[in-house]
C-alpha cells in the first residue's frame, strides 16, 4: 500500500529525514540516455554511471531505473547483482526528481515527493518537458510501497539541501530563493515548508552555490553534513578559480553557523580540482531546441563535494586532476570509519552533475 | 539478484511449476491500452480490468503493470491497496507473455521466460511487433529478483497449458503444434521441452481449442485442473454452438485420460453461455495495418472456463447470459472450499480473452 498523504506533514506525523550518513537500505539511480545532454549518444556517460553503480554495489544494494528504450542495454551493461527496473524519465538526476525518504522511530518509512520543474521551469529550467521526471518519486514510492507526501506548489530538488538528521537543514539562497522555483513564497515561508516536511527546526543558509546557470547553486556541490555537528565545505585559495568567491564565502559563513541543537558547526575543508574541467573539442550532442547549449570552453562544475555516503563507504568523484588524491585523503580524514573509493566521473560532470546528483539513498528501517 | 540460468532446466534443478490451486503470493496484471484492440480507447476494458483487479485484491495482493502513457490513469483508476508499476507492453495478456513461476521444495522461486511471438509470429500472430511483450517476463523476474530460464527457440504462452503440480501437463494440439510456434520441433520434442521446463512426466493432449483464429486454441478456454486428479472441461449439448464439437471431443477424450501419477482424471462439466457474444454495432477500434480486424457478427470466445483460481477464491467471467448463475454454481461445486466470485467481463472478451488470460499467479514459497 502506497498512500498519498494529504492534510498532514511529516513533522506532524513524527517522520524526519535522516542524514545521508545514517544506515541505508539501498541506493537508487537512473540510467542516462538523452543525446542532447550526454555526448556521443550517452555511451561514455553510461560507462561512468555503471562504474558508480558497481562501486556502490560493493557496499549495499542498488536499483538502476532505465527507460523502455534503454532497458535491455542497461540490464546488459550492469552485473546481475544490480537490479534494473523500467521507468520513464526525462534525464538521470534521481537526487533531484526522486523521493526524499523519511523515517520515524517505530520503523516506519515514508517519503516527500517534491514538485520537480527541471531546475527552474519555464523561467530558467534546463529542459522541457519534465513530466516524466516529476513522476519518478511517486513511482519509486509505489515500487517500495511507501506512503508519500506530495508537496504540491512547493518546488524543490533533493540536491538543493542537506539535513543532519537532528533538526538542521543546510541549503543555499541562490537556489531556494530563485525565480524559477517558489517566487510566490517568502524566505520565511520556505523555511516553514522545509521544517514541516523534513521535520527540522532550523535552516542554515549558504548564500551562493557554484553553478548559477545549471541548478542555480545546489548545496551538494558546495557543502554537506558529514555527521551531526560537523560539515564539509569546498575551499580554494586560488583566486583564478571560478569557485573562489562562493567557496570562500560559504566556508567563512558556515564556520559561524550554529545548528538546531545549538552546536557551532565544525567545518572541514575540501579542496577543489586544480585544473578547470571544460567542454572542449569533440563534444557531440544532439541539437534540440530548449536544451542547454554546450560551447567550447564552457566550465563544468567539477567538485569533489558531490560524493555519496553509503554504508561503510564514501564514493568520491575523480577527474584525473592533480588534486584527486588530496580530495580522497581529506574525505578519508573526515570519515575514518568508512572506506573512501574514488570513481572517475568526468563524463558525468560533462552532463551537469556528479555522483551525489545521480543517486538517492533509501534509509534502513 | 535475478540470474538468467543457462545450460540447465528446472527438472534438472529440482524446480516444478505448481498448480494454480496451490497457495499464491500475488497476482500480476497488465493494464489494457491499445486502441486497435480495445474499443473506445480501451476505456470500457479498463473498467473491466479494474473490476477484476479489485475482485482479486479481496483474496490476495496484486500488481498491475501499466505503460508510461497509462501509468497515471491506471494508478488513479485503482485503489491504493493495488500496486501499480510501470512496464512497456504491446498488449495486456500477462498470462501469455509473463513468466511461469516455479518452486522447489526448499522455498526457492524461479521462472520460465518463454519466447513470446504474439500467438504465431509472422505466420498467424495477432500483432506486430511483440518485442515489449517478450520482455515482460524478464522484467517481472527482475522486479521480484527471481532467477529465470529463458527458453530460446521455444515459443509458448502461459495460457496454452495447465499443470497439476504433480507431473502432468494439459495442452492442445491445435496450439502447440501450430505452424506459427515451433514448426521445427516434433510433437515428441515439444513434450520433452514441456516436461523439462515444467518438471512434468506426462503431457495430456486435447485436440482442439475453441479459438483457432486467435490463440490457436489455448487450453485455458477449454479445460483446467482444479486439483490433482481432477479437471474441469467446458461442455455443451447445443449443436448450434460454435464450441460444440471441440467441447464434446475434449470432454470425451479427457474422461479417458490418465495422469502422470496413474490416476484416471475425474472431469467436471462446465456449461457454456447460452447466447453467443458477438462483435456488433458501435465497435470503434483504430484501424491499423497488421492487427486483427473486427467485423460485425464476429463471434467472441466467451467461455466460463477462463476463470482464475486465487487463495480461497475463484474469479469467474460473467457475460450477462442466462447461464451465468449456472456457471457460478458448477464452479462452486468444484471448489467447495473457495468463495466463487463473478465479474462482468464482456469487454475483456471483446479484446480476445478473459480473466485467466489477463492474470498470472506467483506462487507462495
Amino acid at each position: 500500500m502506497a498512500k498519498r498523504i494529504a492534510g498532514s506533514t511529516p513533522a506532524l506525523d513524527g517522520y524526519r529525514m535522516p542524514g545521508e550518513f545514517e544506515e541505508q537500505e539501498k541506493i537508487w539511480m537512473i540510467w542516462p540516455e538523452r543525446p542532447d545532454n550526454w555526448r556521443d549518444g550517452a555511451k561514455p556517460a553510461q560507462e561512468a554511471f555503471a562504474a558508480v553503480a558497481k562501486a556502490i554495489r560493493e557496499f549495499e544494494p542498488i536499483t538502476v531505473l532505465a527507460s523502455s528504450a534503454q532497458y535491455m542495454n542497461c540490464r546488459e551493461q550492469l552485473p546481475e547483482n544490480i537490479q534494473v527496473l523500467e521507468i520513464s524519465n526525462n534525464d538521470a538526476w534521481v537526487r533531484d526528481c526522486g523521493p526524499s525518504f523519511l523515517v520515524n522511530d517505530k520503523g516506519g518509512l515514508r517519503a516527500c515527493d517534491w514538485t520537480f520543474n527541471a531546475w527552474g521551469g519555464l523561467v530558467d529550467g534546463l529542459y522541457f518537458p519534465w513530466d516524466q521526471d516529476d513522476m519518478v518519486a511517486r513511482k519509486i514510492c509505489e515500487l517500495e510501497q511507501v506512503d508519500s507526501y506530495r508537496t504540491d506548489n512547493f518546488v524543490l530538488e533533493g540536491g538543493s539541501f542537506h539535513v543532519d538528521g537532528e533538526g538542521t537543514v543546510l541549503t543555499t539562497e541562490m537556489c531556494l530563493l530563485s525565480e524559477g522555483r517558489n517566487p510566490h513564497m517568502t524566505k520565511e515561508q520556505i523555511e516553514e515548508k522545509l521544517c514541516a516536511y523534513l521535520n527540522c527546526q532550523k535552516v542554515l543558509w549558504v548564500k551562493d552555490g557554484i553553478d548559477p546557470d545549471e541548478t542555480n547553486g545546489h548545496i551538494d556541490d558546495v557543502a554537506c553534513f558529514i555527521r551531526p555537528g560537523e560539515a564539509a565545505c569546498i575551499y580554494t585559495e586560488d583566486e583564478m578559480s571560478p569557485f573562489y568567491q562562493a567557496s570562500q564565502e560559504a566556508y567563512r559563513d558556515m564556520c559561524e553557523m550554529v545548528d538546531a541543537k545549538g552546536r557551532k558547526l565544525k567545518v572541514h575543508k575540501l579542496c577543489c580540482p586544480k585544473e578547470m574541467v571544460t567542454i572542449s573539442g569533440d563534444f557531440r550532442i544532439d541539437r534540440v531546441e530548449g536544451t542547454l547549449p554546450r560551447e567550447d570552453g564552457d566550465i563544468c562544475i567539477a567538485s569533489y563535494m558531490n560524493f555519496l555516503i553509503v554504508n561503510g563507504g564514501v564514493i568520491v568523484p575523480q577527474y584525473g586532476d592533480e588534486n584527486d588524491a588530496l580530495a580522497l585523503e581529506q574525505i578519508q580524514e573526515m570519515f575514518p570509519e568508512r572506506k573512501v573509493v574514488g570513481v572517475f566521473t568526468r563524463e558525468i560532470v560533462y552532463g551537469g552533475g556528479n555522483i551525489h546528483c545521480i543517486t538517492q539513498q533509501q534509509p534502513k528501517v
